[in-house]
């Protein structure tokens, strides 16, 4: 064996604290509010979330203990494998080196039980029964679904219902860790009645299943809901993914000039960039790039505004990039980046012009993936796929410009439960969609006479 | 963090040599035989595969080398990780420690590329474009597609049309990789179009789907046949599972009393245990259990005879355990396991006692997956809860006897893509199928007549 493919922590390297990057930001983040601008205390979270992760929501310690508990979990895959991707340079044909942060070797196949595991352990340290949610392609739901039923309590889950119909697997692995997942918007909840006797046919958001969720979660004393992105204590949790992944490097030797991660809600893009940018607020040279998909731009196209977060407007109002809470973006197959928003953390570093966002169209993922796949073995998630692709553009670009470059993606997750989305590209069914400016423009009309971020 | 969950190895820690049981056998395998008794010549095998393998499936060398193109590619997941069971060892309140070996982290989700790189790999140096296979649940016709596409060779997969229908992602998981993949039997071959006239609706099995495979190979001088088990040289590719699995259980200073596989074809079972088995001819105690489907209980309840390992007997006759090649299982979601013989080194070392076999009902194993994926988080293949359901079997009676005992069970894949199975069980769906008597005497006719090993 001639070369080295995969970097490798032991179990006794993984991160013991979280890293809080609202600490070291220059401008801190703007507060949520109310819809008359007036800041929302810990207290105005309570029904929905339990107060020990409102206080990690708000903190601004640099540095938060992972309880032995979680850690203990997380174990059971993690630290996960820094990949090089020889096979893909080689087929690129490019002088830069490509690394992976391999998030696919989860029970869940995905990053997302790094914070779901988190926060099932909160909500049943605080006396939480059960925790409600919302899924899109069905990687949070069913990552909550296995926290839930290793920390021991119930989960519920709202689909949304696009997702729901293209991904039937999906809901049997939700149940198979024993959990109850509905096709959102579902006749269970008020919010979900109103929409279904207004649009029938609608394909669901991620906006319209939070609303549901929140609602069965605030009218309940045992019940509290769960993010699965986008609030500030939910990216803390994924920063173990970068937290290791600089521990890769040290051991190589190496550190990274490009960090890529794809962006729906931002936190598996907040989880390998946010240990970097730490270096990088003290001088340290490094890009930071967000992919979001063409079709759902929220980054690169949306204006910085105070929202919602959810489509019945039951969340605070957050500061963030946002194509309107009432946006439903098209059914591509990369269903966790179908939302109109995206977390404020992410949204206040781009303002600060310490990220770059960029967005691409789902062919040039598709056969950013394929390629992948053809060359490293592993399928990739759709919402991966994006950052595939950016990772390709970077790749030829070096090659072009005749320069070495270290690369590392996000591999959120694998594809594997996404194969519907491959089959369709395969058959030519797949089209490019862009935003029209003229959706765009009649979805912001929602933004009317809300606050403006200061 | 206070107790270790997953032992290591680093990529230098590989093994670079397969491990030949045939060499340390006290009496020799006996050979392959035409209908006449006659022992079969490797020049035989020669249209159906490449000389560098036949070559293997002969050998009485203990090591053969593993060429660095292999390790290279097997490094992208491998060494698999060594996990302790401790969130089971405790839900069953067992004294044993529970060892899992993890095979479902190769991008295939299972261990059959281990020998699916090193087919592709060998055929192609042979010169070889094109392989044709079977597959019965699809982790074989998957690993093979895309091992070669990894090895830059054709790939044309038979797949059993029971699974073919209860698992559509399985094909797009070959299509994705690059592969043909029909259901079996088919219409594209004489012994497809045969069997469809007679029996239009038949489930198909893995015997058929054999035959469909070798006949498009024989007949095409750049194609050759690829089986993902049975055979010595796919039992000796399997064997880097058990020579890693030993280097893990001595870096912490332990030594197994149980080793459990599933046995379908037999490869997963011989992967693990045949390195330790090399141990117990030298005399170390150890307990090695097989665990197969009452449904298909080649094993328990077959005799040792010679038959073919196909149903239109195109293979030579194998001296092995078998229901008959006519033998068509119940439509069990373990497809892997739906096979009506089981390899000739598993049988041989079951003629000699050097291991022990058990059936075990699917609803039982299904309960023990259903334990499994709520206490580890992983979701196991319908194949691998055989093993599973032995291990807590083992584990009870640890507790009952009050005695510690280091189990380890090969994981050998995922279920992710065999979740309609979960969902069949949970439904009530799923009944506890046994071989009636009857049936088994009638398939046993097609033995008559042919030879018996001696």
């Amino acid at each position: 064996m001639t070369q080295e493919i995969k970097i490798l922590l032991r179990e006794d390297e993984m991160p013991r604290q979280w890293y809080n990057i609202q600490a070291d930001l220059a401008k801190p983040l703007p507060p949520p509010v109310d819809p008359a601008g007036n800041p929302i205390g810990p207290e105005a979270l309570a029904p929905v979330f339990p107060m020990n992760l409102i206080e990690q929501e708000v903190s601004q310690e640099r540095w938060i203990d992972i309880p032995d508990e979680i850690l203990q979990v997380l174990a059971q895959w993690r630290p996960s494998p820094l990949h090089r991707a020889r096979r893909l340079e080689k087929a690129l044909g490019t002088p830069a080196k490509i690394y992976y942060k391999n998030e696919g070797v989860s029970p869940a196949g995905s990053h997302k039980p790094n914070t779901a595991i988190a926060q099932a352990y909160y909500n049943r340290e605080f006396g939480i029964k059960r925790l409600t949610t919302e899924t899109g392609a069905g990687q949070w739901g069913s990552a909550l679904a296995m926290s839930c039923q290793l920390m021991g309590i119930e989960c519920k889950v709202f689909m949304v219902r696009i997702s729901f119909e293209q991904k039937p697997f999906r809901q049997m692995m939700m149940r198979t860790w024993g959990a109850d997942c509905v096709a959102s918007p579902s006749s269970e909840t008020e919010t979900g009645r109103r929409i279904l006797a207004e649009t029938p046919d609608t394909p669901g958001s991620l906006g319209i299943a939070i609303s549901e969720a929140i609602e069965q979660a605030v009218t309940a004393d045992d019940t509290r809901y769960s993010l699965g992105s986008v609030l500030n204590h939910v990216l803390m949790h994924q920063t173990v993914i970068g937290l290791e992944t600089k521990k890769q490097f040290e051991q190589i030797g190496e550190y990274p000039d490009v960090l890529i991660g794809c962006a729906g809600g931002g936190s598996n893009f907040a989880g390998l960039t946010f240990p970097f940018l730490a270096d990088k607020f003290n001088g340290k040279e490094l890009r930071v790039v967000a992919v979001e998909p063409a079709s759902c731009p929220t980054l690169t196209r949306a204006p910085y505004v105070y929202d919602s977060g959810d489509v019945a407007m039951m969340t605070p109002l957050l500061p963030m990039h946002s194509l309107g809470h009432g946006f439903i973006p098209p059914p591509i197959h990369a269903g966790g980046l179908r939302y109109h928003g995206i977390a404020p953390l992410v949204s206040h570093l781009l303002q600060e012009e310490l990220i770059e966002a960029t967005a691409i169209h789902q062919l040039e993922c598709y056969q950013a993936a394929v390629l992948f796949a053809h060359t490293e073995g592993f399928i990739p998630a759709p919402e991966t796929s994006h950052a595939i692709a950016q990772t390709i553009r970077e790749a030829k670009q070096a090659q072009e410009e005749g320069k070495e470059r270290i690369i590392c993606l996000n591999w959120s997750g694998h594809g594997l439960m996404d194969l519907s989305g491959y089959e369709a590209y395969f058959n030519g069914q797949l089209a490019d969609y862009s935003l029209p400016e003229e959706q765009l423009l009649r979805s912001l009309v929602s933004l009317e006479g809300l606050p403006r971020p200061q």
